[in-house]
């Protein structure tokens, strides 16, 4: 029985161990209230502290300034796919999407469902999204322009992000979000599925513009208007607590023991560096993103033969590296290498790469 | 620093402490997988276990046969308020409310904010939500009639479920969900907001008959209909894994401990009716529900000033007994007295109750 796996899994993903170590010290008693954190009212002092606490500290790992609002909601970025456009679109304006994979498509799809007018203004489809598009002119008047800022699936990654004209740029960036350092100026909306850097799965992290909170057409579903969230402070009814208590002791881990966001960018780089210095070095794994577009958080990449990539993944979780598959949609390996991976985890991956190289290759 | 308070708390409320020591003792390592559950994967077999026995329990627990189907998802009762019109307004016919107060109150408003033709066909307003309508009568091809089993404010509770002449009914039971004895048969959908009776918040457990999941119109957003749920078993994205976690774990307490729901019931029945008998045993304390439609989950009562009110659940906390306020927008007392409250902490209610009549009576 392990006692703890190094674990690349692409989300719900690897958790600091001190954060893990918190929630175990106090999920019977929480802060001396005689109660579990999942059984105090949200209405009550204890849950207040928290949300507050978390509130603060996404704004300040985000260098958010007043105009913005730090919203926690349900349903994913899936359910954000749909309240965009929803809550976003202006009448009788375009929208803009780039493609850039799986998530960008899903996010197209559900804006045509509402019927909007989709522009789809750049798209990697062509190399089956292995790279970021670098061309990108967005439409006049378009109501904003959507980006996933990272993709999981075929790891590639948004270095700089597109200039807009003043168009609000709204991004997915539940894989990347608090790794790297951002500047929020140009983002109308930015929303993550904490499941991956910020947190455990049910809670999604928003932060929104607030002049986008005022596009709210007042007809939606209460549940589904961004205004219902900023107006009561994300208690409309009852949160996702558990979620934001932990998304609060990761944001904490970032600012108290890692240094915040340019200390958590500084080991990403050289995590990420050490896997695709190797992958570089050799001929027997093949990363398959360009490399002006690769990932820092999800990298793949493929073996010689399907039967291989079969071995290397039974194997490496033989030797406690968990995680390893690529997404089902395209095969192959893929190590996750979020916030709260170690630079342990990364060496040790190293290093059973060059082994099973020399048995195998 | 209390160990363990007693919690009357209407919710989030009190888990079972078996619950709580479970998540304790797997938070690091789960079932050695090497990972906490928040971090295994949603597809892993670590993760599937824990869905497919959720279902399985849920099944045995309400009595589902095939023709209904166990789902999960987010947002809480308030999203329901908007998806159960949205999926299950037939085109033309119009969708039947009764009101019992606040819950059914936002439930009715979202239904109007969809623009479907409402007809309330029955109230209690006009004596402040305190009983719950005897006389209903559904309108003739009436989409579906919805109803709140359990009225969390007002302590209220339905004791035996309107005739509809085989129109489906539909009913929040976020409050009273696992409580007693239900026989589904009259039922197309039920939905269960889980931080009160069966788990913390961030999941809404869904009863669906599968017929009604047909009802989805085609262009709704996909994260929104519940032919999305069904089709995926509620992993369309990643489900909010861990509060599925600990609602398995409710149900497992409850099938292996309590002994399943006709036990819960009678343990529920003794301790309403121990509060219920002191409180007609004397006039200083006042229930506030109509002695026949009271409810078996939550007791709301007055002190004969807001002064005395106010002192009681002071005195009351110190005393170990927590989360006595009543709801914010009525006033007064309730002791929420779920599941997972022990009958030794009605006991002491009653204890304090009494002792506190001769200090101040």
């Amino acid at each position: 029985m392990k006692e703890r796996l190094f674990n690349f899994n692409a989300g719900p993903a690897a958790l600091p161990l001190a954060v893990l170590d918190e929630i175990q010290s106090q999920i019977v008693n929480f802060r001396g209230s005689g109660m579990s954190i999942l059984e105090v009212s949200h209405r009550s002092k204890w849950f207040e502290e928290v949300l507050d606490d978390a509130i603060a500290r996404v704004k300040r790992l985000l260098k958010l300034d007043d105009r913005f609002e730090v919203l926690f909601l349900q349903g994913g970025a899936s359910l954000q796919f749909a309240m965009v456009p929803m809550n976003l679109a202006l009448d009788g304006k375009p929208v803009d999407y780039v493609d850039t994979g799986t998530w960008s498509t899903k996010a197209i799809k559900e804006a045509r469902i509402q019927k909007k007018d989709v522009r789809v203004i750049a798209s990697s489809q062509d190399k089956e999204f292995t790279y970021i598009p670098r061309e990108i002119a967005v439409t006049s008047g378009a109501s904003y322009l959507h980006i996933t800022s990272n993709n999981t699936i075929r790891g590639t990654q948004w270095k700089t992000f597109p200039e807009t004209q003043g168009i609000p740029l709204v991004s997915d960036m539940s894989s990347d979000i608090f790794s790297r350092v951002l500047d929020p100026a140009p983002f109308g909306l930015i929303y993550a599925g904490a499941q991956k850097n910020a947190g455990p799965a049910g809670v999604t992290l928003v932060v929104i513009r607030k002049d986008m909170i005022e596009r709210a057409p007042a007809d939606l579903p209460t549940m589904l208007s961004y205004k219902t969230y900023a107006e009561k402070k994300s208690m409309f009814n009852t949160p996702p607590c558990f979620a934001i208590y932990v998304l609060q002791l990761v944001a904490k881990w970032l600012e108290e023991t890692v240094g915040g966001i340019p200390a958590m960018e500084a080991v990403n780089a050289r995590k990420a560096a050490m896997l695709y210095d190797y992958l570089d070095s050799q001929d027997f794994y093949r990363g398959t993103a360009e490399p002006g577009s690769r990932s820092m958080m999800n990298v793949t990449f493929r073996l010689p033969t399907p039967e291989l990539e079969q071995q290397f993944i039974a194997e490496a979780l033989d030797a406690n590296l968990g995680g390893l598959k690529g997404h089902r949609s395209v095969g192959g390996c893929r190590a996750s290498i979020y916030n709260a991976v170690p630079t342990e985890a990364v060496e040790a991956l190293v290093v059973f790469m060059k082994d099973f190289v020399k048995k195998n290759g």
